[in-house]
C-alpha cells in the first residue's frame, strides 16, 4: 500500500493504471461502514484507491469540522488490512486554492439536508468532482446513509456526463440497529441508547409499508410516537428524486430520519 | 468525417480511441478564426473533434440566441475540408435537462463581461466541463479573442484538477485590422468601417506599452480619442489574472476593448 499525498505523485500513479480503478472518497474516522464500502470495491476493482480528506467546503461555519475525528493511524491499518492499493491524503492547500470554479447543487436539493445545511451540498460535489478527476474511476463507493448526498452525485455524473459507475452501498449497522457514523463517538451513554429509537422508527415504519400502508401522515405518525423522547429535527418519506407525497410508492420509496442528541445530529434511512 | 449527435454515438467513438484527442468547441458560423483552431488542432492531433453547438445557458434573457447565426451545412463543409474526423452535434435537449447541477466561476468573474452578462461564464463553464467529459480530449483550442473565457476555462481546468492541455490562439483578423467574429454580419457598412477603429486603438496601445508608458490612465485616454466616435462600452487593461491597476505590467498585460453597434456588441484585445 502506498500513501499519496501530492496530485503529483497521485496522477503519475494514475496515468500508468490501465485495470479498472474503484474509488471510496472518506473523510476518515473509518469504521465497519467505510470497511463495507472498501472490501466491495477490492472485489470488484483491479486497484483501490481510498481517499482520507476532511473536507472544509462542506461544512457551514460553526459546524464541527475543527473537532472532526481524525484517526489517521488507525486508518491506514484499516486500510492495509483491507488489501487498499492507495491512500490518497492530501493536505488542504493542496485541493483548494482561493476563488475557485464552484459547483452548485440542483435546487431540488434544497430541502432535507440541504435546507438544514444551506451549501453543504455544494461542498460535496466540488470534493467528488475533484477526486473523481484526479483518480478517475471506473467505481466509485457511497454509502445509502447519506442518501440525500448519494442521489446528488448520481445526479452530478448524469449532468456532466462523466465515465463513472455510482455504486450505492448498504447501511452498516451494530447489532442493535444504530446505523454507524463518526459521529457516533459523540454519544453519551443514555445518547447511545436513545439513539436505538431512530433505526427502530424506520424499521416499523418499513414494516407498516409492508403491510401496505401508503399515508405518509400515518408512517410518520407511528415514527414520531416511537421518537417522542427524541429531539427529532425531521422524518421524511420521499421518492427517489426526493420529492415528498402524502401517497408514497410501495416501491422507490425512502424513509429519513435526523435526530440531535446535545450538539450531535445522528442521521438514518430506510431504502424501501 | 462522421457527424455525431447523441450521447451514446460519442461515446462509443471516443471510447475506442487511444490515440490523442484535439477538441474545437464552437456555436457554429465557423470564420477564419476557428478555421485556425481547427487546423493548430488538426496539426497537433491524431483525432479532431469540432463540436458544434448554440449553448443557451450562456446567453442571457433579451440576448441573441434565437437570431445567433446558423450556417449547419456551411459548417459541416467547412469541417470536412480542415479533415476534421468528428462533427459533434447535440440538440439542447441532449446536452441539458431541468434543475441541473451548475458551475459557478469564481468571484473574480464578475468583472468586465462577467459584470455586463451576470451568468454568462457560469454557461459557458458549464458547456465546456461537460464538452470536455464527454470527449475527453488531450488538447482544446480556444482563441484569445475571449479572453476572460479562455482564462475561465484554464482556471477550472486547474481547479477541477482536469487533465486536459488547453491552448490559446491568435486571433484572426481581416486584412484591415477587423477581429473575425460571427456577429460582423450584423454590422452594416458604416458601423463596419468604423468599428475599424477597435483594432487600431488595440495596436496603438500596444505600441505605446513598447515605448514603456506604464500609465494605464494615458492607454485608456488615447484608446478613448482613437474611437471617440464609437459607443464604447469599456476599455480595461489587465494582468492574465484580470486584475486593473493604475501602472500596468510590461509583460502580461491584456487590453480590451467592447464597442456597441445598434445592437451588436464587438469584443477585441491584444495580449502584450
Amino acid at each position: 500500500m502506498e500513501i499519496l499525498t501530492t496530485i503529483e505523485q497521485l496522477r503519475n500513479i494514475r496515468k500508468n493504471i490501465t485495470a479498472s480503478v474503484g474509488l471510496v472518497p472518506t473523510m476518515g474516522a473509518l469504521h465497519d461502514g467505510h470497511i463495507s464500502l472498501i472490501k466491495k470495491a477490492r472485489e470488484e476493482n483491479d486497484i483501490v484507491i481510498v481517499s482520507i480528506f476532511v473536507n472544509p467546503t462542506q461544512f457551514l461555519p460553526g459546524e464541527d469540522l475543527d473537532k472532526y475525528p481524525k484517526k489517521d493511524e488507525a486508518d491506514k491499518k484499516i486500510c492495509e488490512i483491507c488489501k487498499v492499493d492507495y491512500i490518497f491524503m492530501p493536505e488542504i492547500s493542496t485541493m483548494y486554492e482561493e476563488d475557485e470554479v464552484l459547483i452548485k447543487a440542483p435546487s431540488k436539493s434544497y430541502v432535507l439536508e440541504g435546507k438544514t445545511r444551506p451549501g453543504h451540498f455544494d461542498g460535496v460535489l466540488q470534493v467528488v468532482l475533484k477526486l473523481f478527476n484526479l483518480t478517475k474511476p471506473t467505481n466509485a463507493y457511497f454509502g445509502k446513509k447519506d442518501a440525500q448526498q448519494l442521489t446528488l452525485i448520481q445526479q452530478m455524473v448524469k449532468n456532466l456526463f462523466l465515465d463513472i459507475n455510482i455504486v450505492p452501498c448498504e447501511i452498516v449497522r451494530e447489532k442493535d440497529g444504530l446505523a454507524l457514523s463518526s459521529r457516533n463517538i459523540y454519544l453519551n451513554e443514555k445518547q447511545r441508547k436513545d439513539a436505538l429509537l431512530i433505526s427502530k422508527s424506520l424499521y416499523q415504519a418499513a414494516s407498516l409499508v409492508g403491510k401496505k400502508e401508503r399515508k405518509s401522515k400515518v408512517l410518520k405518525a407511528k415514527m414520531y410516537e416511537i421518537m417522542k423522547d427524541l429531539d427529532v429535527e425531521y422524518i421524511a418519506i420521499v421518492n427517489r428524486d426526493f420529492i415528498q407525497s402524502e401517497e408514497i410508492e410501495l416501491k422507490n420509496t425512502i424513509i429519513l430520519v435526523v435526530a440531535r442528541f446535545g450538539n450531535t445530529r445522528l442521521l438514518d434511512n430506510i431504502w424501501i
